[in-house]
């Protein structure tokens, strides 16, 4: 996507030497604009981590990307095994960190050790490449049920609510979610959309509003709190959020909040739509209530807030007493009875095993 | 109640002269525990308007002492109607405000001229004191569902989630919400309070974390996405809230967010109660969703944050870019069918017409 006229994937190999790993920090947005140059698996890792990328095909691509600079370092399987383990840790929610290591794996171990380096840029650079051509066509299958919707709303403004960032800044580019918003703005219909701040990181107030400034989409921040209320009143006519990990019966792990959401949207009749490519699909777990791991993170990140002072600088506030403990689960699972359906590359279907089976015959064996 | 073993109401009359009104600065709390003197119903009406004392039934109170204030400068009854629209004009969506405005008035259009500043200090008093006495009510009969609850719990502790701050800070004194979880406390249950951040001024963290971890309630923050999470996991065994209006069907309407909490307590079984006194019962509405006014408040409620900086002071950033725009509606109404009842100060009852009529057969008339 363009940032400020010039056009950014948010992860790519640096051109000035072919092999080192760019990134924009994502905990800088939306006060700094800032690329990090990543050089070994452990940086890689800590990026990862650290949330300076997040969003579940981004973290695959990444940490795809990150395999090959530990090639660079030792190319033998054993020490590939261990790279791959080290990333692996990073973040237990999202699927396609381990679909991005296992495809990187399987490669990797049929290559001879001495081809290994160019096998994983490759492998790397098709994750990336195959990650936009797949945003891009589940933009494109989003993009029907909006201009579908727009066709019976009439000329008013279409409102879409999203929670956390499902943008181009949480995959390779375009994003899952915001894809087809920003086909359906791009393809001239009134969309607006009500952008969850989603505490306790505020990906949303901080990067998807960033996002859809930047392209020029008009939305509105609110609070967690208010999108039920939106929903009771008529002003919310689609949800789109994107996932971390869908099970083969359709239950989708997001970011924490999305299934409060997909109550209030099934008690008003909004449709509630998942955008994922099938990288997010996890073929292995079925309940994801019951199975799904959840990544409990630092109290801090709800016992504080960082934002830009009065004064222009980045600075971080404690918003609860020094005394009072917190928890912090970064991620909840809305069961499938509550999705109106799942996006995904392939097109639009209901979140179930034979609404998955149907679009993915070849992965669902 | 008790702050560092002194004891507190959140109004009173000054002993020192005998007519200025008391309150503690509720927008300080929990970085500073600042008094603040009103001499004049501008003075009161501004407190109001700022937040300086929120909660419905404080509310009620505060401006009750604000026609006795008014009254010492004019008792005249075209001013104390000018006064009385002043402080009903300050929130629009809790009811104690008229309910209190009303009594205030009917009282003092009573009273000969000459006598209405006495007529009102008393009148007032005698408000805040029947709020105490009804919040210590609705704490007995909340108890008793607590009590219940342990015994069929055993030995483990009791989680209960509550949104916002409906503690003695919302009140003169108890609280609605929280009255209850302080006598289970007292009588020696374990309790354990899941603490809704409540964005976006975070009256839970900062209001209600600040109230319990003074009176050694054990309680832990969270934010406003968690609270389905751990209801879908079986760490909520009930919520209680409090409301600031509610219909006499049995919509509830609260700081915005609870309709999604109730949500997630329906689909999962949780029992769901509202903590009201009658004053907070709206006999003239019967459908809140669409007929009771929710107040949107200012933009940059949303686009900041203000907390406590690592140097000591406080200050206030901003979370969104700034050229993006914020909506904040101020509450939101949760139906009647989404709650197990009401705790009322004359015992629990349903949420419904009947129920609310079997309760206050003198009031539902």
């Amino acid at each position: 996507m363009n940032i400020d006229g010039n056009p950014y994937r948010s992860v790519w190999v640096d051109p000035a030497d072919d092999w080192s790993v760019r990134i924009i920090d994502q905990t800088r947005l939306p006060w700094a604009f800032e690329l990090l140059r990543l050089t070994s698996v452990r940086e890689v890792a800590q990026a990862i981590r650290s949330m300076q990328v997040r969003g579940a095909p981004l973290i695959g691509a990444v940490a795809a990307f990150g395999l090959a600079l530990a090639a660079r370092t030792d190319a033998a399987t054993p020490a590939l095994e261990e790279a791959a383990a080290t990333l692996l840790a990073t973040r237990p929610t999202a699927v396609n960190l381990r679909w991005a290591l296992d495809r990187m794996m399987h490669r990797l171990r049929q290559a001879r050790t001495a081809n290994r380096i160019d096998v994983a840029y490759r492998e790397a650079r098709a994750i990336a490449d195959e990650d936009v051509a797949q945003n891009a066509a589940i933009g494109r299958h989003g993009l029907a049920l909006i201009q579908d919707m727009a066709r019976r709303a009439g000329p008013r403004r279409i409102n879409i609510l999203t929670h956390c960032n499902a943008g181009w800044l949480a995959t390779v580019d375009w994003g899952t979610a915001l894809a087809p918003i920003y086909m359906a703005h791009d393809a001239g219909i009134a969309v607006h959309v009500w952008v969850d701040e989603t505490r306790p990181r505020n990906q949303g107030a901080l990067l998807t509003a960033y996002e859809l400034g930047k392209h020029g989409v008009p939305h509105t921040v609110i609070v967690d709190n208010a999108g039920g209320h939106l929903m009771q009143h008529g002003q919310v006519d689609m949800c789109i959020v994107g996932a971390d990990r869908v099970t083969r019966e359709g239950d989708a792990a997001n970011k924490i909040g999305t299934y409060l959401k997909a109550l209030a949207a099934h008690d008003n009749g909004v449709p509630f739509w998942v955008a994922v490519p099938s990288s997010t699909i996890d073929w292995n777990v079925a309940d994801g209530v019951s199975d799904i791991p959840i990544e409990e993170r630092a109290a801090t990140e709800v016992t504080t807030v960082t934002g830009r002072a009065m004064d222009g600088t980045v600075d971080t506030v404690r918003v609860a007493p020094s005394d009072s403990a917190a928890a912090n689960p970064a991620f909840d699972v809305t069961p499938a009875r509550l999705l109106t359906g799942l996006i995904t590359e392939r097109g639009c279907g209901a979140a179930s095993e034979a609404g998955l089976a149907a679009l993915f015959p070849d992965l669902a064996a």
